[in-house]
């Protein structure tokens, strides 16, 4: 099928021209509307009138930024990376990812499952509200799409097709190291105005030393090719509640370190953290958020060394050429690289949320400019340790600590 | 053209619908005989009989391992990545590729500048002959080379379009993973048969920790997309005579880690060096060797960074991110991480020739056994400490030092 702009008049023959759909609804009867909840796509609700929990989302990329418009040109071959990467995951981790009805690459459009019992994790962490499964949930997702994507599992050749399916998501991954490793940290007209002139900003494009950590760990961003990453792996890519969590939004996916979505979404937690400090909110939720962090870290280290431990062979390993009791070693090792990569990029995801143009609602959208610098000042004293001296990090409850103490 | 395998018999029908070279020839008679010296592939020379000095080279990959024959598969693809490395590396340091007449993906064949006054390096060195400006000309190959294929010179559009043409040349890849960096250090059939009972195989098998660092740098070479390499530069792969030099062979062509080149370079040119210690050789040419040895290592650096001072933006950079002389810095340690790297990948090779599958004809054709012993014991001693103790050696003096340490 040619590609075509789906709007609220012309999607309903789109769907009918699509088995699985037309079948799953029954009937031509359907209430759309759309969603305007992505920055990038057009995310459309579909409804059947008649029998109105079944329900679809349809998404579909167009050749511009849709919150800009066509000024603003970007490639629909974004829906290409994401509906790969939505499919591969869902291949792992099925349970984590919305059950998909449809996909295809020639008309950059994806339709799924609608998740009308979540809500986007970021909103759910400022109504405070706690999610007792998240950690067990995530951690899960994390080793198991890391670990299935890297050369610790794949053989060579899987390795380098799955390079290859990934590799040419360029615009995407030059959005992150723009925005994400670049602009967030010297005088660019793309922060945010409240930039100018802030003390904190200018004490952070003049601290040379974690600017050159920063300069090392873009450089890890576009070299290291470990496994299949979300490539955008924050809180608002999330959707949960208290029994499930669902990971949404993969368009960044590229095969890059494996630090980079653990990094992301340890990042986003803190900055939760930091600002229900800032705004004094009650402690067990604070407590809570803490242990949530505590719990993906570790959970992930067990769960992704236990897939570990029981694969015989790899593009890195053969047979017999070491004993297992050797082995361990090398993987504990090898885990601490990841930890600690982990660590460097939850500073550069928090620090660029600080000043750069994507600020995060939870400290961004806190009017007490008093409280919002709070916020800000905590956030930043954590970034700049975890990316200056993430290498003298060696346990999880140092992070713990760190962030306990720059946050007293 | 569709592909079909060229013998001597229908050479001359096949070069002579290829515009250039039957002008180049300017006559149907010539000479056509196949030299014999390459594993994988077939090499033809075809010359004019009436001008013997117009000669070219016709190199044609067949779909299988042309020393083992058709029982051994091997795709000719290699033969795609061959001649787009070639070609790549001509437009960036033309002066030492030989000069490409004619190239076929569809045909798997290459035609080329026949180098009648240049030998392998590898034999020249075995005859003891100094090639005064080789240090020069190869670290202008490897910098001007490494440089513009990396992140440093690329913008993020054009490193991905690299890493795309390169990626699947997995076979070859995955040759280097497990005959560099894995049979080579366990009991295996491929190894030489001498490998078996031999004490220092036995010590090196049961090194564990080389073999964990081995690993790590398995790992590197698998993950780690610095730039465009040859993949395969060791002195087997070097033309010269006292004024020139050629690279050949780039087959194995693939984006992977900065020091891989530059190791298998300094690996040979020490396995050479220990071949004359052990061999008793004189000590100018031994003392030659050393200084090529240092002054690889150093003009390398100093040209790669000419080029990198001079290059104001790149993927990794944007113009205003940092002052120029705290980009100094950083640019000072990212080298020295290149220089180490180099040197584990250096103990890699020279380790891995000394009981795997591919022997350097400088050592394993000493057919006294003593002194082929010593010549081997002296090469591990070095090749260990550089992949155990790389983070350790931050100063070519120091290369220097243990090399002269070590064959005492």
């Amino acid at each position: 099928m040619e590609y075509e702009i789906l709007n609220k008049n012309n999607i309903v023959k789109y769907i009918n021209s699509i088995n699985n759909i037309r079948e799953y609804f029954g009937s031509d009867d359907l209430y759309i509307d759309e969603i305007g909840d992505g920055n990038l796509n057009y995310v459309f609700i579909i409804k059947s009138i008649e029998h109105p929990k079944k329900a679809l989302i349809l998404k579909q990329a167009v050749p511009y930024l849709r919150c800009v418009g066509e000024e603003y040109p970007l490639s629909r071959e974004r829906m290409t990376f994401e509906i790969r990467a939505l499919e591969q995951f869902s291949k792992i981790a099925s349970s984590f990812i919305p059950k998909l009805y449809h996909t295809s690459e020639e008309m950059s459009c994806v339709i799924m499952e609608y998740l009308d019992k979540h809500i986007i994790m970021r909103e759910g962490m400022i109504q405070k509200t706690i999610y007792p499964n998240f950690a067990e949930q995530i951690s899960t997702y994390l080793a198991q799409n890391l670990f299935k994507t890297s050369s610790l599992h794949l053989d060579s050749t899987q390795k380098r097709e799955l390079i290859n399916k990934y590799n040419s998501n360029t615009q995407l991954c030059k959005l992150t190291e723009d925005f994400v490793f670049t602009f967030a940290f010297m005088e660019h007209e793309t922060n945010d105005e409240y930039a100018n002139n802030h003390k904190l900003a200018k004490e952070l494009f003049e601290d040379i030393k974690f600017k050159k950590a920063v300069l090392n760990y873009k450089y890890k961003f576009m070299t290291q090719s470990d496994a299949l990453l979300h490539g955008d792996l924050h809180t608002g890519s999330i959707m949960l509640n208290e029994e499930e969590t669902y990971v949404i939004d993969p368009e960044f996916a590229f095969v890059g370190p494996f630090g980079f979505d653990i990094g992301a979404l340890i990042g986003n937690l803190i900055m939760s953290y930091t600002s229900h400090v800032a705004l004094g909110s009650k402690d067990d939720y604070k407590e809570w958020i803490l242990k949530v962090i505590e719990d993906v870290l570790t959970k992930f280290e067990e769960k992704f060394l236990f897939l570990w431990n029981k694969q015989e062979e790899s593009s890195l390993f053969t047979k017999n050429y070491m004993h297992e009791y050797d082995l361990e070693d090398f993987r504990r090792e090898f885990m601490l690289g990841i930890f600690q990569d982990s660590l460097a990029f939850a500073g550069c995801k928090m620090a660029r949320r600080m000043f750069g143009i994507a600020g995060v609602a939870e400290i961004r959208n806190i009017e007490d400019e008093k409280i919002r610098d709070n916020a800000i000042e905590m956030t930043l004293e954590i970034a700049k340790m975890f990316v200056k001296k993430n290498n003298e990090i060696t346990k999880v409850s140092t992070v713990l600590h760190i962030i306990k103490e720059k946050t007293k």
